[in-house]
């Protein structure tokens, strides 16, 4: 095969170990904290020996990956999904001079701490998947981490203010317009910090995350018109970067995930928009990134 | 093949239409009430010639069913999940005469309406799967609906106050005896109602619910010990046929899902218990069903 | 609570371990043959003292069940997952005095050997999951066995040769009738046989399973209408029931996973059941349990 | 929201719809063939009016992008997934001058025609997810269109001819080399065309298919031995790019899904790689993209 090996090159390689997983428990007293978390980490090394020749002397296996995760768990703890990938990050790439870079997708388990009449219980937990918490962390040796944090599977809906009309219409449309609607979407936000010092990841998404579902409801008594989920979209990300001066940069996806009213003129019934079908799929997909004006450059 | 039809003989049959989803408004002037439920419907017809003989005459098309319930929604709303299956029950043990036996088993969809401060959104509701709410109920002709309500995938965690020792040991036992342990479960509870009049299933629902949760986590300062998942799982039985007058039955199922203490000593290092691996697979499956003691048949 | 204790009994108790994997290999020299299975395995214990007053004297703990699995996969080997659920049945009930009941519901994994030209691989397998085998086996103490073996998730579709016609109509009907459209079903099997002993467990499951799939399709060349899914289910279990001795009972779920030709007259253009739409939801849902007649009894 | 808007910009839009579902029946006399496939499909438009200033008059709803797909499966028929992805793009590129991007992912289910002894049905087909065929399809206004091919969820297992050795320790290593080992791993496979004219894409997905279970398994008798999942895989990409002159660029995803040796010496039980424990996670995964060298630009 040594011919052949003269023709190709390589664009990427990378490896590392996925979905590893660690329950962390911080005891205060009888207090008890968690945080339980689930992380995919890649590694890229300086030769491909590995792959080139079966050499595997440079590869730190991916069973030592896991056990790093499990020990700089308990030498460093975790405060934060974001930090805690920062600190596994650093630790690849000061403790070997071959890796390259260093990247970790982690997600946190949704765990909510018992609370009844104001009162929180100590060591009691409730797991609540209203949203998914997750980040991203990049790095290259000898470069800035780059720090991404998301909101994933947050599911809204509202039964009115939503509508869709004007748009085009062409040989293949049949879509009614539609002034009132109802609107859903499972909401999926990733955005770029633009420092990591001094940085606070749980007040910061918790902001996201609020702001995200704010916008999509409105006024508490009467709400907002949403005349299209792009305009929606794009209202969040602006109020986003006007409130929270850490986000550099955040994408949004809201998919349509429709529900129609059901005809029951054939069933000889009027069914004024109060029996409606959820629809598994198709669904709309909407999505936009959007960023500060990046002025230095001009 | 006459001949061998001779020498059988059915058991049971049944058809119907399974994931019928409904979401239902109710509007209150601009204020909006939602319930979204999906159903499996199944009904036992009189005959089996549509088996035997291909003769499609008696049968109800599941495609009907499906109408029937969008039809059942409109004309009698929905109120609990448990109503609206004991109509639609109703309906078709009484329009028809050759439905022996009308099943149905509902799920609720887990919205909860937008809360700030005090403050209900009108018409704004994210999706919350805490726990899913279900029911089951069954009705054969000429008798009296049996309703079965239920809680599931409801996880719950306590990091302390669970143990499990003095357990008996044989040749393959390996098992540690555990005095201060990790206790996680994805609770699964059914209970049967005795009435089916003037029930509040909403209520009802509610207080099993909060039941199981406060057994599970004890008082909220200190907690209780369970000193097996058995012994919790019958004491949260007790409670609820104690408090709850309309249960006659429950179920419960705890599956123990391992949270293991990572042992780091080849690491180098001291874990005491602050840093667990979270197990997928295998877990321990508790069951138990319990009821009260049948006075009348003694 | 030891008032309210005198006011309830136990309807089933019952404990184990779910989802204990294990792959087996078997090595005839350089010839490798696997079985890669996933079981739940549930117990009884005479008495319940674990759940009444925590006394986990009596428990065999689930971790000791898992071990034992392991234990007896090395022992006895595994030859088929019927076997060995009920390898796994007698140890519980003879090595202990105090377990009244064990069952078993085992998977196994759909491992396929390369094959190539007619040649088999020694040593190298793909994942082909077209259907799973299951079987449940259960046994009370000085009880016989109960065996049953079952198809699930096979997913077959012919285009044509199935219709539906002539079935009943209400106010809430608006189905069609249908005199050849598109058929598809994920078949659900489930036999119990009548006997334990000298069953060619493999030979029996690939007959049913190969009965299911030819009495779907028909002919190679033609195929043979289906006027109902109910009339194909009962078709196929009295063909099973003739055709392979140690079946005694078998059960049938066929969902009708419907495929829907899209009306495309809005869009102008005549669509002849070309461009068919296939529907994740609702489905139909069809089964029946059949057995030989109880002559015995009569 | 006007000030704001000044310090905002695009980095991307696109909308679509996800999820489309089609069967297209090609029948010729009584022998008719099936393609069933999904696809998602994103648009992206010149103006952003639509998020701006919730303007729909640009925007073609996503309903219609279904309707359009329904209509092009019916006017110009489905030979390959990777046809008709060109096909939809090529539709919305021409059909309008404000569509800047069209991109589809496409997978088609993988249907298998019944056979027997040599034998094809007429019209029965068996769903058979041994692999999963998708592909991507991206276009740009005036562009040539860029297609990839891809496998996915291909699992594959070898008893013996794999290993891991000479790997570098650091204070966290506790993996044991090993000369024989288990290998099992689920390959995602992705590859890009150097041209989109005259490819057979049936024939080049099979054959890339068939090399990745070769180089997996090696000769039949023997088998092959892989130092290192790397290693495989990149001989993997050599020999697609070496064989199959349309392929450009290959990339590779190999998860190494683990099979521990049980050790049972504490149940007083010598296993010698007998009895294998499946792990679900964590996993390694390995990855890597090579294509042709770039010889034009030297």
């Amino acid at each position: 095969m040594t011919a052949s090996n003269q023709n190709v090159e390589f664009v990427r390689t990378g490896y590392g170990k996925n979905t590893v997983k660690v329950l962390v428990i911080r005891r205060q007293g009888s207090h008890h904290c968690i945080i339980e978390l689930k992380a995919d980490v890649e590694l890229t090394l300086r030769s491909r020996k590995d792959y080139l020749t079966g050499d595997n002397s440079d590869i730190i296996p991916t069973d030592t990956i896991k056990n790093t995760l499990h020990a700089l768990a308990k030498l460093k703890g975790v405060k934060t999904i974001e930090q805690f990938s920062l600190d596994i990050c650093h630790h690849f790439l000061t403790s070997f001079n071959h890796v390259l870079r260093a990247s970790v997708h982690m997600e946190e388990a949704p765990w909510r701490r018992l609370r009844k009449n104001g009162v929180e219980h100590a060591h009691a937990f409730i797991h609540c998947p209203e949203a998914v918490r997750f980040c991203d962390v990049e790095q290259n040796l000898s470069g800035i981490p780059t720090v991404h944090s998301g909101v994933k599977d947050m599911k809204v809906l509202k039964t009115t203010q939503s509508g869709f009309e004007g748009f085009l219409r062409d040989r293949f449309t049949t879509l009614q317009e539609a002034k009132d609607r109802c609107f859903c979407t499972a909401v999926y936000a990733r955005w770029r910090y633009n420092k990591i010092q001094d940085v606070d990841f749980d007040a910061a998404w918790n902001r996201v995350k609020d702001m995200i579902i704010d916008r999509f409801a409105g006024p508490y008594d009467l709400g907002e018109y949403s005349p299209s989920v792009q305009n929606t979209l794009y209202e969040t990300q602006v109020l986003v970067l006007e409130k929270v001066r850490e986000v550099e940069e955040i994408e949004i996806v809201m998919p349509n995930q429709h529900y129609f009213t059901i005809d029951m003129t054939k069933l000889g019934l009027m069914n004024k928009d109060e029996v409606l079908l959820p629809m598994d799929n198709p669904s709309g997909n909407i999505t936009g990134i959007l960023r500060r004006k990046q002025k230095a450059k001009l």
